[in-house]
């Protein structure tokens, strides 16, 4: 097959773990005969320092031209603490998930039992837990109207949803649901949002089209709780936006696994894949970065945007046996002196496929 | 000292919790020769189904005439599936937080030696943990102009905030930093919010007054992670009241105590003290609840509200015992059948006061 894949790397660890994924899927392409054309495009920090602009024009249009996405992190610590910054690197990412259309991700959260014993919490508690939020990710208040008023004095953010754009990424929350076990649990703050409340009547009207589907409707901060406390009970999430950057980071670190969390943004236009650990800048440069979470990123590339499973398990398969023979970064080997660099790992995969 | 205490028992569990802690004050007044007058109030969905109204006027005049309020839970699951209830009992909450100028929630969360198992987190996880969160409560989106348009397909919310209702809070915050081991973190989504950004530039301009305080800024969903991994990093926490209510209640599970964390809402008019735990419906009438957040939540009132410490330090200690000699519900009891009844353990905290 001929794959064309737009390649964002983005700011702080993004460049050096996306590399690692590079060389995997390039590795898998040789493997299976897939003939891969990367095109890579200028995105966040990195992008404001090249051309002024956050997601320039000419990316947009090297993802639209792709057949997938694979992205790395953005963001930059010099701009957080200036609340005055005209340009951020967080427009790009919202721009972008805009203009492509990107209006569901998919954050599995699943454990992997030779690292179980990293989490923070308990075995008991985690044993088992494989749950997937959808959140919302092109409505909300990340898209409202917001300002200030009052010479400044005064700032508002509005958090908008219709009927159609909670369907949407309801529809797709159930249809997962259907092909996993089957509970769908829809999360808002119904009790006192109205947007909340036409997320749970939008979701109530949609269940007589999935009878087999068992649907509850939490209160995102009975959820907030209930992740920590028995994360296993849970299947499929949908939730809006800012709800899910929440929870979709809370359930992150329960598994022990962050660093190897992939995720998906499933679009109108074209889909993307990254890891969720973010730009993490105090690592940037220094070669420690778990690679592995982009890596699984690209697994998930080749199974849901070009359908090629076997691809896909390949990739899964060599991660694993990086695992279990200890071809880890120093995330995750721990204090002893047995880390290997981000480049070591992917260099090992490459070799090992 | 002659003391008003209005008493608001709501739902759920909220009235059997409310009567040990009655009978807990009334026990440390014998004691220390206090004179307290209770005024008991309508409110929540008992509330609604006395008087039609989750938060009628009759229940305002006496919290505003009363010295401190004493309030249970409100919260009825026969609303929470109805997303077109025109009448709600979390109206009546909001209601009376806006009447009363209950603007500071102050939810702390700390450990019980005894009870460190209890938590989904491992034992060096929370091991020193003891932090504020300082929740917003009368701001934000909470409050927010709310609505519909295109014939209901579209709904709408508004978070608002101001510079003083920042400011407000946040001068708590540091006080309370001040008081304790001096940090405070500012929590919010100045990335994405301007509502946010003006929180980070209150702040950021707040600090100079407090140059011993060491602020740090996170972003709402970072902190969302650090709090399961490392809550013992944290001391003092502000933030707006849609991430307050996410945030408290996830901290509220780490410490394995949710069912003894008390918390006070410091207002203009009156302050108000409630145990964290919420109406807890599935266990109403059954006796079962567990009391003890509601008792400390009483402790905090002597000390916050009348300034009467050392009452406030024979409740807590008092408290000590029943933990240590086994005098608990069956959710610290454990599945052994040595379990106390809700009340039981209210007479005999007031027996050993
Ligand atoms: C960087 C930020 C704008 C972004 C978000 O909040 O969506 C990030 O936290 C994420 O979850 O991808
Ligand atoms: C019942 C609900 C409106 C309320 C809130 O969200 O403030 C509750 O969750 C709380 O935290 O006191």
């Amino acid at each position: 097959m001929k794959l064309n894949i737009a390649l964002l790397a983005g700011d702080g660890i993004g460049p050096e773990v996306i590399d690692q994924a590079v060389k995997v899927v390039n590795a898998v392409a040789k493997k299976f005969n897939h003939d891969i054309n990367w095109t890579a495009a200028l995105t966040g920090a990195a992008a404001i320092d090249a051309v002024g602009e956050p997601y320039p024009d000419e990316t947009h249009e090297i993802c639209m031209a792709a057949d997938a996405v694979l992205f790395g992190a953005i963001g930059h610590p010099r701009f957080d603490n200036d609340p005055k910054a005209t340009v951020r690197p967080e427009q790009g990412l919202l721009k972008m998930r805009k203009k492509l259309g990107l209006f569901a991700n998919v954050r599995p959260t699943f454990t992997f039992p030779s690292l179980i014993d990293n989490s923070p919490l308990k075995r008991e508690r985690i044993e088992g837990t494989d749950l997937v939020i959808l959140r919302e990710l092109t409505g909300g208040i990340y898209f409202g109207e917001r300002g200030r008023k009052d010479n400044g004095d005064t700032a508002f953010d509005t958090c908008t949803y219709t009927r159609e754009e909670i369907k949407r990424l309801a529809k797709l929350g159930f249809e997962m649901a259907m092909s996993r076990r089957k509970k769908l649990c829809c999360v808002d703050k119904a009790n006192v949002l109205e947007s909340s409340r036409l997320w749970r009547e939008t979701v109530q009207d949609m269940e007589k089209d999935f009878p087999e589907v068992e649907v509850s409707y939490e209160f995102v901060d009975a959820v907030a709780m209930r992740l920590v406390q028995w994360p296993s009970s849970y299947d499929v999430m949908i939730t809006e936006n800012l709800f899910g950057d929440i929870l979709t980071d809370e359930a992150s670190v329960i598994s022990g696994s962050m660093g190897l969390m992939p995720s998906s943004s499933i679009g109108v236009h074209t889909s993307l894949f990254e890891p969720i650990h973010g730009s993490y800048p105090q690592a940037a440069g220094k070669d420690i970065a778990n690679p592995l979470a982009t890596v699984l990123s690209a697994a998930m590339m080749f199974e849901d945007a070009f359908n090629l499973k076997e691809e896909a398990a390949v990739i899964r398969s060599v991660v694993n046996k990086s695992l279990s023979e200890g071809v880890v970064t120093e995330d995750l080997a721990g204090k002893n002196n047995n880390a290997y660099k981000t480049s070591e790992v992917g260099d090992w995969l490459a070799a090992n496929i």
